[in-house]
């Protein structure tokens, strides 16, 4: 490539999806690449030509290394999707136009679903226009439910932080002897697919009982039966631990959260959302009269960057370098996807892959990686899930908390 | 000592509870004692009897490491109080003809203000009625709450996992560059004292605007003055990331958490405790009409010891192993403190203190480390709290996740 490029980060962050914007920055300059610029908070603020050159964070010895353990999106991030051509057809020359004033020739855009929807539609106006420009996606979701890959950048990282997490959880819940056991649910990230809440099922081993039940929101929740299971776990148990989806729903189709809508409200009248885990929590102790805790893994399952797999850390990175690679070949209208070529020992390659195939499809867990009675995995999960949790890649502590990399655009807000 | 020593833990767990036995074990071995047992959920459990050998996990080239790794507490944790004496003298009867069964000839207690009582009675009656036996307090809490002692065991690590937790989820809040901010709530435990919250402070730093404001239990919390905070903030930022204790409360007494609780009520007709952060960030919301988001830290403050502070489980130990050399000493009715004895470096050394000035007696915040509108720390907290966070002891990580030392009478039941 002759011109420069730009990189940009949409949708929910992750605890990668920095490495990904190091990978594509390492290998553009290896390349060649003239400059290689950021689109501050996404397409939406390319659109307003809000751009940065990342030589000013990055060509430094210890930028990138930094930039590798730093959470969330260090550009910014955006939930703006590109509208339909039809009618709308000044919004997309606004982005070549933009695109010719900084000379750059490719686009690189590191996202889920809707960011791919986004590379998509321009690469193909970019066809259908006979413009020379280029769009690559690079994955990036920690609900690896994108097509076509063997799983996505980000979800490795997520599933070891939810697996530790539960570990720790499941000691804490367990370091009472009471006659009557505590029960704790556990609230865990992904509304249709279940893959971030299958992770508890990796906090199994020597050590560690394991959760006791696990719901994924592939199945239908029956809150007879899941009351039936709690009784069961209590009557054995010392500690009861069970993880669930925070996209669990009855069979009428309404999530498990919706079930006391209509009833709660707060001190201002106002309808109150309350958590699965608080809902069914709040249920069992009045079924049960057990003693019940609720607790929501919440933000920190896609920003805990100081627990990030090492694994997940290189592929994000990889998939972006080998984006470069893909568009400096001349590929465009494509996403990187991790394709795992042998499980002992773990390897996994890449491939560029036509983002028609994958732009707006979601994957969910297998049907036969559920147990029959839908509380638990099996080991097919198992084999699938633990390459991608392995190795650390450790915060630089200053100060006693880990460094991060901020953007002074973005810092100053 | 010619006997043998027991050593127990109480309360709520701590991410570093088990170092301090692995201190009371180390010490104990060095001045040549018998044998260390171990009490299986505290003082009840020692009432049934139920003890064990500590040789078994810990005298192998890795107990002891893999102990300072494991959070929560290794032999059990129990919320048993020692009654009153009068009336109840088989109880405490029972406790010394188990002691002198195994030739125990002291017993340590690691807990807070409750566990310290046991220790007061203990050591009352052994006076009172000429027991030869020794009974030492090993400071315990991530509250920080106990009097005389600098700083209490737990509560370093639960400030630095409070911290780094806040500055991901601050980073987090800040990717998206909308024109109307995301009002995050974030709640952190501590009903009467507000030391946890405080560690939000922490999390400001050259890379990291911090936390908006912080509300601790000290101060009486104002609806309006909050809400106007927020709206202040809302005008100007593009992100807003504010702390609260779980133990707010307004004027009148209630807790912020109960203000909605006579109408909130969930599917099945009783009444639904929510937790102080969902309520805010649903006030906020229907005041706003901002987008909002409540984070619970929740259980993994206590538990996260994949992030312990060096220096918390370094003074864990060393409490633990004072403790033996103070009862070796002949001492008893006593608990060690931890004495603060520079800050420039950090310099802290232990004395043995009469329990009675220590029991039942609960510490806040100083008010005048708290700032004068009640919404942040003065310098003094940083100076105080900073190098409790300092340094890591990295886990042991095997499959993936950091491995912890289990019992087998625990994990079995």
């Amino acid at each position: 490539m002759k011109g420069n490029i730009v990189v940009g980060q949409s949708g929910g962050p992750t605890a990668v999806i920095n490495s990904s914007v190091a990978g594509v920055y390492v290998a553009a300059k290896k390349l060649g690449v003239g400059k290689v610029y950021g689109m501050i908070h996404g397409i939406e603020g390319f659109l307003q030509d809000k751009l940065v050159d990342l030589d000013k964070y990055l060509d430094n010895p210890t930028g990138v290394e930094l930039l590798k353990r730093t959470p969330s999106a260090f550009l910014g991030s955006c939930r703006f999707k590109m509208p339909k051509i039809e009618g709308h057809e000044d919004v997309y020359e606004k982005v070549f136009e933009i695109m010719e004033a900084h000379d750059i020739e490719c686009l690189f855009y590191a996202g889920g679903n809707d960011s791919m929807d986004t590379v998509k539609m321009l690469s193909d106006y970019a066809a259908a226009h006979n413009k020379p420009q280029r769009f690559m996606g690079v994955p990036k979701t920690i609900d690896n439910d994108l097509p076509i890959t063997d799983h996505c950048p980000g979800y490795g990282s997520a599933a070891k932080y939810i697996a530790t997490s539960l570990k720790e959880i499941i000691r804490d819940n367990e370091s009472f002897g009471a006659e009557k056991p505590t029960v704790c649910i556990v609230e865990i990230m992904g509304r249709n697919a279940g893959w971030l809440t299958a992770a508890a099922a990796l906090a199994k081993g020597s050590d560690c009982s394991g959760a006791d039940a696990i719901y994924l929101p592939e199945r239908v929740f029956d809150m007879d039966a899941f009351m039936a299971k709690v009784k069961e776990l209590a009557a054995t148990k010392s500690s009861v631990v069970i993880a669930v989806s925070e996209g669990v729903h009855v069979a009428d189709g309404r999530y498990v959260c919706e079930l006391g809508k209509e009833v709660a409200v707060d001190a201002f009248g106002h309808k109150q959302m309350s958590g699965t885990a608080a809902m069914l929590a709040n249920m069992v102790a009045a079924e049960t009269g057990l003693k019940t805790r609720a607790v929501e893994l919440s933000t920190l399952q896609r920003a805990a960057t100081h627990l990030a797999s090492l694994t997940d850390i290189n592929e994000a990175f990889q998939a972006g370098s080998d984006a470069v690679k893909a568009a400096n070949e001349g590929k465009t209208g494509m996403m990187i996807t991790l394709d795992r070529n042998g499980d002992d020992p773990y390897q996994c390659g890449t491939s560029a892959y036509d983002i028609h195939a994958i732009a707006n499809v979601e994957r969910k867990v297998p049907d036969e990686w559920i147990t029959e009675d839908g509380t638990g995995l099996t080991d097919k999960y198992e084999k699938y899930a633990r390459p991608l949790i392995m190795g650390e890649l450790l915060p630089i502590f200053v100060d006693g908390l880990p460094q991060h990399i901020v953007m002074d655009e973005l810092l100053a807000k």
